[in-house]
């Protein structure tokens, strides 16, 4: 039996969305097509997006379902800083954004000529919406994690709306790590902003929150139209071409429904559950440093430092012993590489390869809590001595 | 009852293939986590990826899974390109080609200055590989497809990369309608290729076999390195990025295996439904002018031009009799245009808008021939009127 405390990665299909993919299967009809079958085919497809859209806080036409939250975030820093780079081709990229973002937008430099403006982190890892102002003026887009998905500090998103909204700035918000855990409200976040600036984008995945994997969705305002990644056929205001999928589409839009209605007591039973085990954690191993902001993060994310303890030893020990975690996003933790998260709040490299993220999810309870607490101690002074 | 004669556009899932998608939705992991159920999730994937480059014929490190054909497809075209412009800019691109590659290429050609290089398609709408040769010498890359998607008609695929090989262009060819009703054999018709020109990448799509919508494949050959058109973390040869869909991969190689493992029954079950099909249509209606091939063609599909007759008028007066069928591609008949691959045949913008394209499949049956035979010639007659 394995203690599962790496939802952040992958965390297990809703059994209602499961449902909502069978049911979508009994439909036979490519939704493009349009005799009857296809029809059907649409109308659940739309149903889909309505509902999706519903709990967004955005217009159904606003959303682009993609295959998953790596699509999503390229489709927004490509696609939007294809149309906008004109002599401003500066991309403002906060220090600690996910690979997807980060990898976007190095293409984007070293193949498209593109600029990169950062913004340093606090030592919470927060993105200071001052330090995010002084950046943005003048250049063509920018990105921002709602809330980080290594070390779980949340971002005041409305604030760094409100930001690029003054200065006339695209801004592509990734919300995939925050969506279904933190509330994400695209109307209220793009309140101030006018025409193709301010929010314009937010990307969402569905196996985040109970969801399939290979499902996610850009919300992209009706006032922006990013430049299209995937061309053939006209699918979805022609930003994004293929055969939709609509089973995808119905169970993504079921479980985002149920992660958002659970929202308030899940992140409270979440939070209780993190700060049992941190305070269990604590008994035993009085320097262990959690990171991150203590108390305004997704509340299922549990990001610790231990000083001296290898985090993939730590990982593989615990692994041994039953208990399921990660080192950071499950991206990198093929590569053994130190965490740029980490390193953007201020560790060096070494302490960067020393942390362990543990995330509680719909599964989890306080016997996961224990699990973990009583097999740490000895993971840590195991981890210590093989230095 | 619908009779649904549309399984080009969308075939049902097979029950097996659902299984297998739930049964891997049972393992909770990111493949790329490195604890053990990451691990067991990783293994669930690399098996199906040996399963389907098993029934592709090539390795399974060749086997790139995407969201689909248009992904691949995409992922081909502009990644193969976008690596080997370098003063020779040019694209072959047959006429005929499915919508993703068309607007894959104009969007280069648009956008990064690749240059066209049409190939004529000759009455049956095959490509004939003397005048794909003749127009290689030079080019970037090349592309085919290995049978029409709206007529049906086989390409020599063999011959076409003996040329590309010749001449020394890579090539890829859209296999994603004759994968499963035709056979498929990457490795034979690379055989003369060296290095990364040649056969080089062959695209493949799960729904069009009895697999979920949603995922697709990209055979890459080893040889061959395309640039990665999704950026974040270095998943599949660090060619796709995003979290690999695990369900969705056993699922398509589930799907696969059996269509391949069909094929040869339930080709000539398909061709015998077409013919009894094309016989009684034409007792009715003589002035009926199948197009495409007559015999080498993808088993299930009949694509008939009713001369003065709206293939649109046709469409909605079939459904109104519960028989779904396509004007062509699923792509574009949501928008009314003349299909480009009846224009490439030889006719005229009217003639082609004056063809249905009737796909069968694994769930087709005489007595869907006899609905359609029956429901035609009032149909042709109603239509024909409404001009």
């Amino acid at each position: 039996m394995v203690v599962y405390l790496d939802h952040a990665a992958g965390t297990p299909l809703r059994p209602e969305a499961r449902d909502a993919w069978l049911a979508a299967q009994a439909e036979t009809g490519n939704a493009s097509a349009i005799h009857t079958a296809g029809q059907r085919a649409r109308r659940l497809l739309e149903e889909a997006r309505e509902r999706l859209a519903a709990v967004l806080g955005c217009g159904a036409i606003e959303v682009v379902f993609t295959s998953g939250g790596t699509e999503a975030v390229n489709l927004a820093v490509k696609g939007l800083w294809e149309v906008r780079a004109d002599g401003t081709e500066d991309i403002v990229l906060p220090d600690g954004e996910h690979h997807a973002t980060r990898d976007a937008v190095a293409w984007l430099a070293g193949s498209r000529g593109a600029g990169v403006r950062p913004v340093p982190l606090d030592p919470q890892g927060r993105i200071r919406p001052g330090r995010f102002a002084e950046v943005l003026p003048g250049a063509a887009i920018a990105t921002a994690l709602v809330a980080n998905n290594e070390v779980g500090t949340r971002n005041d998103a409305g604030a760094l709306a409100r930001a690029a909204a003054t200065a006339g700035v695209p801004l592509h918000l990734d919300a995939v790590s925050a969506f279904g855990h933190l509330p994400v409200d695209f109307a209220s976040w793009r309140a101030d902003a006018r025409g193709a600036t301010g929010l314009v984008a937010l990307s969402v995945s569905a196996h985040k929150v109970g969801g399939p994997v290979g499902v996610g969705a850009l919300v992209v305002s009706r006032h922006a139209e990013p430049s299209a990644q995937l061309h053939g056929g006209g699918q979805q205001r022609a930003l994004r071409a293929g055969t939709q999928d609509i089973a995808g589409a119905s169970a993504f839009a079921v479980a985002a429904e149920l992660a958002v209605a659970e929202l308030a007591d899940e992140a409270a039973r979440l939070a209780a559950l993190r700060e049992q085990a941190l305070a269990a954690i604590r008994r035993e191993i009085p320097d262990v440093v959690p990171l991150g902001d203590p108390v305004d993060r997704i509340p299922g994310n549990l990001h610790l430092h231990f000083p001296g303890a290898g985090g993939e030893a730590m990982l593989f020990l615990l692994d041994q012993r039953g208990v399921a975690v990660s080192t950071g996003s499950a991206c990198q933790a093929g590569v053994p590489e130190p965490s740029h998260v980490v390193q953007a709040l201020g560790y060096d490299d070494r302490a960067a390869r020393q942390v362990l993220r543990v995330s509680f999810g719909r599964t989890s309870t306080g016997a996961d809590v224990e699990a973990l607490a009583a097999a740490l101690p000895d993971v840590v002074t195991r981890a210590r001595a093989s230095r």
